[in-house]
């Protein structure tokens, strides 16, 4: 019998995980000229911190946590997303008590949801995404919404489109709510059971539903822009005119909702409409969380931060045919033939590793041709060739594959020769 | 109420995250060097895996494991180690069938234990490890004890000890399995409970056993080295003459045994001297493992590696008192005077930013002189001023922070100027 993988989770294999390590250093690079530092919080959580930030009538607190009670009673769960995470931690640790702030953070690292596996969608997934805390400076969300984007730009996406709206504040969102309700409530029941639980709970998530979007009501639900108050309204203005200062290309959607409880003013999402994908797509999406820190037992703070799936920025290079940077290939690969030779190999080769150098060798025990068709397939730029006759001379030839220019070496010297052709 | 993080696991914050990067990247490197290319694994299984190849009489399996049940009726574990993942995998994507072998893996990722929570052991710690798969040449035995001690030495420790022993193939294995039996059952009811069970599920590990440890028999059990076949022993003087040929130290310790029941042939601890730990402490270890990719499913396939917690890495740097080289400084930062000088500034960031320069702003609605404190903390090499005197003129003053140094620039130039001097 064999073991197999979880259903909906993947092994990333040599030949593919190249290309998340080039992805994912791109990313802090790009976080580094931000600066943005890393944070790493545990892969799981006590589950109560989830039902408190996320929002217990999300979809993900109700029907995708990985939930489970440790040997000690405890009831954790696989985080689903990295802000309640790394929001937890910036109040547990008090980094507001730093010296400088805001404390701009990022993390990449694996999240779990229990959903149907489909394309693109794993139960287990890389999020890279960043938190600005303590500011609500609107030059901040354009810093954000600019440093998302640069991370798509410079893999080399090109069809995309940054969305951007606004839930207001506490006090808009509120004005904005009643109206939601009013409107759905006289014919809530031709909506989905879902909806018909969010009229109460949050009916804003109603715009959001797959299922009723097609609904004439939809078109005719009041818009959030109609309800936001004097300062919600500069502070969207303020946002919108250092994007355009910045020459960061943009629209609006009064529609867009994000699908997280904690989420007001500055929400946006980063879209692909690459005909790779068949349809339009969301790539990432963010907003800002004013009072996420002190719903957890912080002081009041504001917050602002987005999440990038790794597995759908991947499939958005793919669908535009953007094919990465990625150089694979040894220094050196060195070939023994005869008894003494192969004995030499391991000390010679540790010589050319510990200089710094990609090298490697037979480990198969193989023939000479198959020795070179091994160097082949490693694209070595030199490989070395040691035979007893050579060794009892103490010489070693060295071959340049790309020009064919082959010379012999005394063996103390092999690795200076490489390093200096290199 | 606040929340916290669950018991035994870490965030890491910015101030130490720069050390983990560090040592993840130097391991990177080295593994580059050595043709090791990385994996990623779930970061759960399916338990029957763990069951089968760590054992179902391990610590590990009886007492750590984080097991659950997911939405599915699965039974899931998190991962307590890295090698039964990476041979699953290898097993799983036939990985033994591509034509570069042996399989040479690496992976860098989070493990979980449910252990009590001590200075250096966590219920989720991070574990570097490699797997060499295919070959069972002694010179890749070394080779995966010598990138071990490479990733140590290069980050600067001195205090180490490679102790190598072999547990030798299956026949050898038996015949001490029996002789240990014989020796300790006339008085196995001297020793602890767990040892009593040991004894017939796997007496070699009563010799790893802490409570049992000064037990007389202890000093007199049975060396495996007496009990070596042919093979067995040509094959441990091979991988010995190799590391010696090599130039890496190395001492034997006949009663070394790895708690993993998947070991034979090759076993090696790296040790810590240093006197931080107050005593000899085990930094990483690894082994042969012939026979368990057929265990799980797969062909018979020879197999090779090890695993070092990165935790226990930071702590013996720490012991050694070695100071990472870590530079973390700014390019520039930009100071704003002035209601169109703040508005100004987003875009000449976005600028720097773009043009691959670390740079940052305030945020917070300083004063002049605490944006110039900002700027210190932050290490930048240059600080770029802007009033709303400037704007009108076009310029910039540019401080280098070095030298003080302080030159008017044309606004449009700032970033060619920085990027000159820099």
């Amino acid at each position: 019998m064999g073991y197999q993988i979880p259903r909906g989770t993947q092994d990333i294999l040599p030949g593919t995980v190249e290309k998340w390590q080039y992805v994912e250093n791109k990313a802090r690079e790009i976080c580094s000229r931000y600066n943005y530092k890393e944070i790493r919080t545990p892969i799981f959580e006590h589950t109560e911190l989830f039902l408190r930030s996320v929002g217990d009538t999300t979809d993900i607190v109700q029907k995708e946590m990985y939930t489970f009670t440790d040997r000690g009673e405890r009831s954790l769960t696989l985080r689903p997303e990295g802000t309640a995470s790394a929001v937890r931690s910036y109040v547990e640790n008090k980094l507001f008590g730093l010296p400088h702030q805001p404390t701009k953070l990022y993390y990449i690292g694996p999240m779990f949801r229990y959903e149907r596996p489909q394309a693109g969608r794993y139960r287990q997934f890389v999020q890279f995404g960043i938190e600005a805390m303590g500011s609500d400076d609107p030059s901040i969300d354009a810093e954000v919404m600019a440093l998302a984007m640069d991370v798509y730009k410079e893999l080399g996406l090109k069809r995309l489109r940054l969305v951007l709206n606004t839930l207001g504040d506490k006090e808009s969102r509120k004005a904005h709510r009643d109206a939601l309700v009013a409107h759905f409530e006289p014919r809530i029941g031709e909506f989905c059971h879902d909806c018909q639980n969010r009229l109460q709970t949050n009916p804003l998530r109603i715009l959001d539903c797959k299922k009723d979007r097609d609904h004439e009501l939809m078109k005719t639900a009041p818009s959030i822009h109609d309800y936001l108050n004097e300062e919600s309204r500069n502070y969207f203005e303020t946002v919108k005119s250092t994007l355009t200062a910045m020459g960061i290309d943009f629209v609006i959607d009064p529609t867009l909702v994000r699908g997280l409880d904690y989420y007001n003013h500055t929400a946006f999402e980063i879209m692909s409409d690459a005909e790779g994908f068949g349809a339009i797509t969301t790539l990432s999406g963010g907003g800002r969380y004013n009072g996420l820190a002190e719903e957890i037992g912080g002081p009041a703070t504001p917050g602002i931060g987005f999440a990038m799936s790794l597995e759908r920025l991947l499939l958005a290079l793919d669908a535009e045919g953007v094919t990465l940077p990625i150089e694979d290939s040894l220094d050196c690969y060195l070939v023994a033939m005869g008894e003494s030779a192969k004995e030499k190999a391991p000390s010679i080769l540790y010589q050319l590793r510990k200089a710094g150098l990609k090298a490697d060798k037979d480990y198969m025990d193989k023939k000479m041709k198959a020795q070179f068709k091994a160097a082949d397939r490693t694209n070595a730029k030199f490989v070395a060739v040691l035979g007893d006759d050579e060794l009892a001379n103490g010489v070693i030839s060295v071959k340049e594959m790309e020009s064919g220019n082959q010379t012999e070496v005394e063996l103390e010297e092999v690795t200076q020769y490489i390093l200096k052709q290199i």
